[in-house]
């Protein structure tokens, strides 16, 4: 039971309290709201041996999110594996790397699960049977993947440009799917109205702060898997811009509580050049998010142009001494391609643009090379495979005889070499 | 160290035995081999207790695996949930019902990274640099990524028919590969000639024993997480026959050591009707394998129509008191939907081939209603896309207004009720 730990709801702007509900805005400024909890009576009641001999899903932190009693939804989410990455490492010239690998979360191989395992089983506690989302592609994916394994209805809203993967991916689990004619914001926009008007959850709409607090885990579980601490630097994709502001706060609770020491992680923001309003704020050092009107990126997860959480967002990554930068599609697609290659991992595009940043930050020297960095990669590249299809050389035919596989790779036994298929 | 409990290699008709090299079949009669352990000696080092304090990987059971160091590939392969499915035991009308999902097994999303962690750690030992397979696609992706991810140099060969998913999901990861111009079977006798002519260390060819004995580590997985158990039906999808004799071979060695009570599993196997050469062998009670010349099924990774251990598979069908069942592409569509809809878990067309099994054998009485069952899910339906990308309604499109939502879901909020996209 963590129904003693949740306080309620604060607006980020003005600090105003409001009770555990369905609402993700504060009446007075239309600031967002926060969940903020009893630290003292965490600290009090968990320690973290107790929690090291639970299940390795993102439940074992479950006194830190903001759910009431047990989970509902998506109990087998999280607990994805932390690899360090030798190979890439090398490749990028730096000594200590890892990969914190949501590509392969469960069930439907992203780190939104995360996020709705902890928005259904909080839209259960409140009553909701119809749930939703606006997406712009995982997210769908997701809800549609645990509504139905929680026998909820799902309507499910995407841009009507998203890859085959995505579209596929929600509605192969019967839910309610509606293409819109129009990107992310107009998705996101009408979403609202439907929320209010037929009083659904909608996970990332009125569900939001309870729905945002589920990215915690992903930090839980990288500073439990270094060893109980945070990294030098970290690299997180950033669309709404809200996973990177919940990796830091999920360090600093475990330093509030005293099971790591002092954080002084330098965090760092990743987008696509076609849709950065949010590394565009970093570097032009602007006092407002300035909407990206027209996105145009390959990296459609992470196309949102007007960010929900983006002003925090800037202001976490300058305030740690951190940095946000942005790639074009080309070097999204070499960075897949070098993850793949190196460690074996088959990112989405977006795990493409965090790795290029990755890349382009150690280059600026933003990224000090001695220090550790962890890699974000929260998308299974099966599910972006129009982003490297043509990129990518189809496999030569051959006859099955052994003299055809000796004339392709052009040799005998002692001299065999073959140029590599992705040449 | 687990060198002390590998004996060698047994053949698995003349008893004759081999060191633990990279061989195959017995040179007398050509039958297949199998390792061979002292499990005296690792019952008396090995307690259940020690293991289950280990991470959650398939390496937790490392004393029962054919290596003779620590693992240098797949350190992360394994510890997949097991999904107790309440919403499909419903639907199917039987008591107990799990599902064992290897579709989110890590990195390459199929059951084929425990036999590949296995074999490449194998190779490593044995000091091949260069390993390859023959494939029907899920074997290509995990030999790719592995091989990447270990610094090894794969050549991977396939049908020239694969699923785009299957493709790209091995070239991506640098490897060389090959299509042939064939079905499995030209593609596995190339194979064989290759890896004896060059002496590379080809997974399921010469390192084939070593190879297999990694699925063993699913069944260990599923008696572990029953609460130390064996169930009293287990629906198994077979190609080549291995998996499911290493299922229960798990079992069988974990009854032997004392950790689980006596096994009186009944073995199923699934495949799909346009390959079916082992169920056909235990539903026509024929003393061998009757190869299927030319496959035809969406059920691709499933169709090897001269499947190497096809005979000792349907000799354990009908030795556990179990079956072999198969099933039309659409009844495989059918149950892919179906496990979709109410677990939310999207299985390629295998995981459809062994669902739709399941319900046959429910329906004929082979399954009783009453015992519990698991389910085998091996694959990702990211990877097999084609087989349902017609069969699923592609969501409508409207613009971003509430009116057109409404008028689109025909409903004010109080009725509001849309047919399901999968209708
Ligand atoms: C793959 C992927 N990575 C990262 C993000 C960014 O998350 P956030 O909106 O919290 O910034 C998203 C959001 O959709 C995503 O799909
Ligand atoms: C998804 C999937 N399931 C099951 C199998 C069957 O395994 P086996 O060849 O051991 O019978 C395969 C083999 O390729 C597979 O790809
Ligand atoms: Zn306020
Ligand atoms: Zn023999």
């Amino acid at each position: 039971m963590s129904s003693e730990f949740v306080r309620g709801l604060t607006c980020r702007l003005c600090g105003k309290r409001y009770p555990k509900e369905a609402l993700n805005f504060c009446t007075e400024d239309f600031g967002p709201l926060e969940v903020e909890y009893d630290y003292e009576a965490i600290g009090r009641s968990l320690r973290r041996e107790t929690l090291e001999r639970r299940p390795r899903t993102m439940w074992r932190y479950r006194e830190l999110l903001p759910i009431d009693g047990e989970p509902t939804v998506g109990l087998q989410v999280g607990g994805t594996p932390l690899v360090k990455a030798n190979r890439l490492a090398e490749a990028l010239g730096v000594r200590e790397l890892y990969i914190k690998n949501d590509a392969v979360n469960y069930p439907s191989l992203s780190f939104k699960d995360r996020v709705v395992a902890v928005a259904l089983s909080k839209a259960v506690e409140l009553g909701f049977d119809t749930v939703g989302c606006a997406s712009t592609g995982n997210l769908a994916g997701s809800v549609a993947a645990n509504a139905a394994a929680a026998g909820l209805e799902a309507y499910v809203l995407i841009p009507d440009n998203l890859e085959q993967g995505k579209v596929l991916g929600a509605t192969i689990y019967g839910a309610k799917v509606v293409a819109i004619s129009g990107n992310y914001d107009h998705v996101n926009r009408l979403c609202s109205q439907i929320a209010f008007r037929f009083g659904w959850g909608f996970v990332n709409v009125n569900l939001r702060p309870f729905y945002a607090e589920g990215s915690k885990s992903m930090g839980f579980e990288i500073a439990e898997d270094l060893g109980w601490r945070a990294p030098d630097h970290i690299v997180v994709p950033m669309a709404g811009g809200s996973l990177i502001g919940k990796i830091h706060k999920a360090f600093k609770e475990l330093e509030g509580l005293g099971w790591i020491d002092p954080v002084c992680t330098r965090m760092f923001g990743a987008q696509a050049t076609g849709c950065n309003p949010i590394t565009n704020a970093v570097k032009t050092d602007a006092k407002r998010i300035k909407p990206v009107r027209d996105p145009r990126t390959i990296a459609k997860s992470l196309a949102i142009g007007d960010p929900a959480d983006g002003f925090f967002a800037s202001k976490l990554m300058k305030e740690t001494g951190g940095w946000g930068e942005d790639v074009d599609d080309e070097a999204i697609i070499d960075a897949m391609k070098l993850l793949a290659e190196t460690e074996g991992i088959w990112a989405e595009t977006a795990g493409g643009v965090t790795l290029a940043v990755t890349r382009t930050l150690i280059e600026q020297g933003k990224i000090d090379r001695d220090g550790s960095t962890v890699v974000c990669i929260t998308g299974n590249g099966l599910k972006t495979q129009e982003a490297v299809i043509d990129r990518i050389a189809r496999p030569p035919v051959i006859r099955p005889t052994l003299a055809e596989f000796e004339s392709l790779i052009g040799a005998s036994p002692a001299e065999a070499e073959l140029a590599p298929a992705g040449a």
